[in-house]
């Protein structure tokens, strides 16, 4: 499809530009002009001869086109334990809810419940998830169809998945399609043998691949890993020689200034997830600090189950509001910083580097955000306040890879809402039944 | 107009009723009947004959009718500023950017900027707010024209308004339509003079009124307060007979054991408005302390200059997920009672005692929950489930005083949101330009 994008507002999310009022031309999966209506009339006499049929003329009213939000972690399939198990200490959670339920899950169940989750990306104006699961193929196969990005990373751990395993997913995946990709990762220390930590760091050193896995999400997890090892997490990993082609952490809530400045030195990107830490009581991660350093902050949901919702608004609002309050100081994290962890850092940090911006020749993921809502008014500072009073409400289009996948609340993923929500309930109805067991 | 809901979902918000599947009725401005199909079919036979003409009957499609949310404190007419001065020290943020432009605002103004203030609050299923600002009767007129519910209290302090006018309010205003009603409060301590308060504490005792204002919002604040009087602002209120007919407190961030005592004591209500503490950086109120203490806590959005948006969703989980960061215990204040600190309590912190829960005989103050959003989905637990994963975009209709005010995206307050936006783009380059001179 070709599609022109007409009286609009853009923001590009380029360095220090600011919403201009434009046009924005899609051929195919890319971004062939982004201007004023001045630069567009130029563009057209300039180039009359490769003018395009369109097969969508779309009036943006004065509605905001932006690139796409990047959910840099979550579990995307444990929207099945959405609001299942809610109020609870965190070992009680996981242990008595989380893990009796996964256990029992198939990859049959995993691709629904991950087609479940695209819808929520969409409708929030989401169009790519760095996600840690269980069964890599079924996730694909969930985010080919429904033509949503995903970038997997392995959830290995001692009790689940091997380094071969890893290693066939990692060929398998990668370079298949334009919408999947995997890193090598691994579910966290406290969860892993050094023996299996090796193993990957060989895999990470023959693929030349980054490395990516929860770090410090909670203190006794930080503490537990200095008395087994001497060293933080990040330490740990770093001593192993697993970040040595770059890559980062989720959460990293309770890294100290020696992890920070190794994450600085090494370029790793800091994943945060200010929803699934304030649920779960994990504590508030040192996001001012990593942003003085350097370090590329991006922003995660989470799983549904630790936060409940997949929603990007929530997430910005909370990471620069936290830093506020953990540093008593309300000009902390400015709003800006905080949309571009969302959206650039988020792609960057996940290896995709041609959908971060809108321009020519990137990829078009691209939201329109629906300026005719009351939170929109009067209009101040628009980027500021898609951090501080956006909301998914806010979202009228998103489209991924030239497609719109969502518009004025109808999805176009290949399926309908209400199959995939009676397949959820099919799928917690057998599973309930097999724990009665 | 007589309206019936079929095919629902229904949360009374009745204590310990769970959700079930039922009809509503509505009459005029009154619930006349809430049950079962069964139990609506039996009240059919014995009410045949009073049976009524429905204007309209809603196949609710099993989507959820709850009660309307209650913004228990908020300054309206703060649209104006929203988004315009961010990310600043509250200093800066005060005295240099939102007072000089109050300075310029006329009753007017507020009158247009309280009016943009209910489109949000309508499409966020809010039906009342529990106003502080600077034109009582312009923001009555407001509410009473767009047929929302709005409690006021005085916002007099040492600078502006006096017990005179207070008083002239507070008869004008009270008792005059079914939206408006006043309260007699104060700005803050800091604010206002001992002379001044002890003219307020005759009006209260005068009128019976209960008492609100700010309190123990920044730290500085409370301590200024022990500093001046030797009491916090709950003890030193309560020394000057200021809570003899009730009342409470905003934010209260800062509020000690003995204040919760006298809280607790006293009956008084806990505002609290983490949105605009977190933003603001003004710290984390004791709620799980109000809880365990019987103090019943409301919830309010504050103005949308220091929040920035007018979203109970957002207050709700912010709420809890503060409370259980604060206490480091990701089981502290259970969703179900954060769903009753924004319907129920507030409704009884701002007297509006016919609006609290869906029964016979109550206001038909009715939000209607869109269950068609992936976010509802899976149905785990529908109460937890608005609170940890509920966002805008859920609300499908809301019902105020009988009237829908709000539904499927369509306003219906009396006057265009673009007008709205037009009005408040005006009302900002005019006080830019005076600013300007």
């Amino acid at each position: 499809m070709n599609i022109r994008f007409y009286n609009a507002r853009i923001l590009t999310m380029e360095e220090g530009k600011k919403v201009f009022e434009g046009e924005l031309w899609v051929k195919k999966e890319k971004i062939i002009f982004v201007g004023t209506k001045e630069e567009a009339g130029k563009y057209f006499e300039t180039h009359a001869s490769e003018m395009l049929v369109w097969d969508e003329e779309i009036d943006c009213n004065k509605n905001l086109l932006m690139p796409t939000f990047k959910n840099a972690h979550t579990h995307s399939a444990m929207t099945l334990m959405r609001s299942r198990a809610d109020d609870l200490p965190l070992n009680d959670w996981l242990n008595k809810q989380i893990f009796p339920v996964e256990a029992k899950m198939t990859g049959e169940d995993i691709y629904y419940l991950t087609k479940l989750a695209i819808l929520e990306y969409v409708s929030g104006g989401m169009s790519a998830c760095f996600d840690m699961y269980l069964t890599p193929y079924t996730v694909a196969d969930a985010c080919r169809e429904a033509g949503f990005r995903c970038v997997q990373v392995s959830a290995i751990n001692n009790f689940s998945q091997t380094p071969e395993l890893v290693e066939e997913w990692f060929n398998n995946i990668n370079g298949k399609d334009p919408f999947n990709s995997y890193i090598i990762g691994c579910h966290a220390e406290y969860t892993c043998s050094e023996e299996l930590l090796l193993k990957l760091s060989d895999l990470i050193h023959k693929y030349k691949s980054p490395f990516f896995s929860h770090m410090s999400e909670t203190k006794a997890e930080h503490d537990g890993c200095i008395e087994r090892h001497g060293m933080t997490p990040v330490q740990y990993f770093d001593s192993l020689g697993m970040f040595d082609f770059g890559g980062g952490g989720y959460h990293l809530v309770w890294a100290d200034d020696k992890d920070i400045e190794i994450m600085a030195d090494k370029g790793l990107y800091a994943v945060s997830n200010p929803g699934s830490n304030t649920k779960l009581a994990s504590g508030i991660a040192p996001i001012s600090d990593f942003v003085k350093r350097g370090v590329p902050v991006a922003l995660g949901t989470d799983g549904p189950a630790s936060n409940n919702s997949l929603d990007m608004f929530k997430e910005m609002f909370l990471v620069t509001g936290l830093a506020k309050l953990r540093d008593m100081d309300a000009s902390s994290v400015d709003a800006i910083n905080v949309l571009k962890m969302a959206t650039v850092n988020g792609a960057h940090a996940m290896g995709l580097k041609d959908c971060d911006i809108l321009a020519e020749g990137k990829l078009a993921d691209i939201v329109m955000i629906d300026m005719t809502q009351p939170e929109m008014h009067p209009i101040n500072n628009i980027e500021k306040n898609l951090v501080y009073a956006g909301c998914k409400q806010d979202v009228k289009m998103t489209m991924i890879h030239g497609d719109i996948k969502y518009r004025d609340g109808i999805f176009n993923i290949g399926v309908s809402p209400d199959e995939l929500y009676d397949r959820a309930e099919m799928i917690k109805a057998r599973i309930d039944k097999e724990l009665e067991q």
